[in-house]
């Protein structure tokens, strides 16, 4: 091991004790103390608006320099909107239920012990994240309001930008009486701390990444740490015979579409050769900007589809092309799904209700949608109030994860004495 | 990479294809067909108990042979009233309420988009065992009513028990229609097969671990799938300062000597200052055979009390040892438990309700007991009808694990056209 691979491990060990300790104060808390601390943290922020937004300006000055694309650049760049919306975002979770102290379940044995499953925070988190600096914010308000502890880890671009935000957050959270370790930032932007929090497996309980699939990708080979998060986002839209050609247009458009670059954005059609209307569909996709890239007989249809290779099945494009395949039904739909998809959000788009279910029984993904678009993927939008990321995994949580996923459960036991015989 | 490693990797993985192709038709099917081929599976080890019995003759002598402890041939050693109890215990898995399907909550949306989580199974479940054949048709009966397909890799020294077990619950579930790949036993004992199972991520969605402290560690150590299981039961009982006497004289006893080799036994005996009573509990404990060792003043009160090292603290005995310390009230018995407990099962005994709430909120065990032995902490203790195991972790499922923790979720989405604005 390195110096440098040293020093990050102790650093982490450091801050991970100091988490704990957060940690178990936190869990304790009532949902109005946690409230209260968020409220003071949003408070904070827009006190500190000056002073963040001329550290932002730092970064967004070395970042041109250094050459970000615009893209990044933007995703970088804070002005007083952006900031407003990362206080009002605060605060909308500081509203949100909370999960802690829920009762999941209870029984009572014959021998008169009473059981009950009790909600509990999950410990440590560890949030690794890139360009993006109103993750700092959001991803601590998630943790907070889940009664758990943070240690996050922002991108280097974003260093000044984030030390800001934090220091507010902080602050925010000591003035309410929280204690300001319950978020950490890594003070280093060495990759070597990435290393550490990836392998700090009893200092942090979890590790999300919140970024592009290459953070993703190093962080679900490398970590020991369990890791919520998803890689890809190969999302299927399937046209079923008995679809409704209107809606089977429209909802193909918004799915590809609305957003081209978010993870429920549908990256291959599938058109049921039953289907009547499937030249309309790809028309529409056309008109609006699309590329298509179909096999033969998709190609048959309309001279402007391109040719799909056998990667393009597996390729999240996050761009503005859709890779378009014929199927002989919901089964052949769904053995296709099964083969390429990347179980985040798979849709049937059918007027029939007995194969609409037999879709939504049988194919495995985290989200599965009859007659909706795949953008709805969020966990806004499904009334979570935020999410802290969307999971692809089997275990503990699937698709948006928002408070709710970021607690686990312990049983408590009442008795009267009973001895087990 | 060696031969042998690679071997094991194709084998693994092609197990893993098989496994995968059975658990999606598993995932599909009524509760009824799935409980129908658990009752022929338990027929079809009654039908084979002759060839059972020899085959774990073979081992047996084999065992004993090669040395093993008596123990250990104890727990590897069937006999008819054994193998008919596994049979019993496949059938009574049969008659448990099937989770797959249960809708855990659902909601709607302003838009009309109806949203519900739904249980479905994990998919492939890896099993490692040691020496105790029943676990080839108990975790097999447990992963097959949950929808998950199982891939069991037993120890070395029951391989004819195991082999010959198998092949009967195999074969039951291919009379009664179910794949029969959706029960595999790798055919080898090579440590190499136990290599590939822990690094097949994709292949095998989680592995539980079912045996002792050395074989979870190393588990828990090389696994790159999920791993649901517990290192160490180092549990705690508290006798508080309004415990009833012979409440905690009783409870103390039972904690601990009910069965000393159990994970949920008491391996530290926390006493209250302020309790009045703490000679009888000790008598008691020493008259029951066990052996006490205490830090000075626990020694001060019963001379028969030997000497407690620090690493007392941290040691599971699974034998008639126990450590005594006494503290200063309920917060300082949380600190120790805080720092010394393995988070499995921790009780406290007192009459004091509002101490007792205190202890059950705050301390952060899988299992947290009030006036109740810890050694209830067990599946079927618990009213799950059965349990893979008890598990520690902080993610997924905490405590006895059953059919419930061999599940995960799903969104279901029905809309009505609905576009993302």
């Amino acid at each position: 091991m390195s110096r440098m691979e040293q020093d990050a491990e102790t650093l982490i060990a450091n801050m991970g004790a100091r988490a704990r300790h957060a940690a178990t104060r936190l869990a304790g808390l009532p949902t109005a103390d946690k409230a209260q601390g968020l409220r003071a943290a949003a408070a904070a922020i827009r006190a500190d608006a000056d002073a963040i937004l001329a550290a932002n300006a730092r970064d967004v000055e070395a970042g041109a320099a250094n050459g970000l694309s615009g893209a990044l650049l933007d995703r970088l760049r804070l002005d007083p909107a952006r900031l407003e919306s990362a206080a009002k975002g605060v605060e909308a979770v500081a509203t949100l239920p909370d999960p802690v102290g829920a009762v999941i379940d209870s029984s009572a044995r014959p021998n008169g012990l009473k059981l009950s499953r009790v909600r509990v925070p999950i410990g440590v988190i560890g949030i690794i994240y890139e360009s993006r600096p109103n993750v700092t914010a959001d991803a601590a308000a998630l943790c907070v309001m889940s009664g758990n502890a943070a240690i996050l880890r922002g991108g280097s671009e974003a260093a000044h930008s984030n030390r800001a935000i934090h220091a507010a957050f902080a602050r925010g959270l000591g003035d309410a009486g929280l204690p300001a370790d319950a978020v950490q930032l890594v003070p280093t932007t060495d990759r070597a701390a990435v290393g550490a929090m990836l392998k700090a497996d009893g200092a942090i309980d979890l590790i999300v990444p919140r970024g592009g699939k290459s953070l993703v990708a190093r962080v679900q080979e490398e970590a020991r740490v369990p890791v919520l998060a998803h890689l890809d986002g190969i999302c299927h839209s399937y046209i079923d015979r008995a679809a409704d050609p209107d809606m089977a247009r429209d909802l193909a458009v918004n799915a590809k579409m609305r957003r081209t670059g978010i993870c429920g954005a549908t990256e291959t059609l599938l058109i049921d050769r039953g289907f009547a209307g499937p030249a309309p569909v790809l028309a529409a996709l056309i008109e609006a900007g699309c590329e298509l890239r179909g096999d033969k007989d998709v190609r048959a249809i309309d001279p402007r589809i391109g040719a799909a290779s056998e990667a393009d099945w597996d390729t999240e494009y996050l761009d503005s092309i859709l890779s378009v395949a014929l199927v002989d039904g919901v089964e052949d739909a769904m053995a296709h799904i099964a083969r390429h998809s990347s179980h985040h959000t798979d849709a049937i788009i059918t007027e029939d209700a007995a194969t609409a279910e037999r879709f939504l029984n049988t194919v495995d993904s985290a989200i599965v949608m009859w007659n909706a678009s795949t953008q709805f993927a969020d966990g806004g939008e499904f009334g979570l109030g935020a999410e802290i990321g969307i999971a692809t995994g089997r275990l503990h949580a699937r698709g948006p994860v928002a408070l709710e996923g970021l607690t686990t459960y312990k049983w408590v036991v009442r008795g009267s004495g009973q001895a087990r015989p």
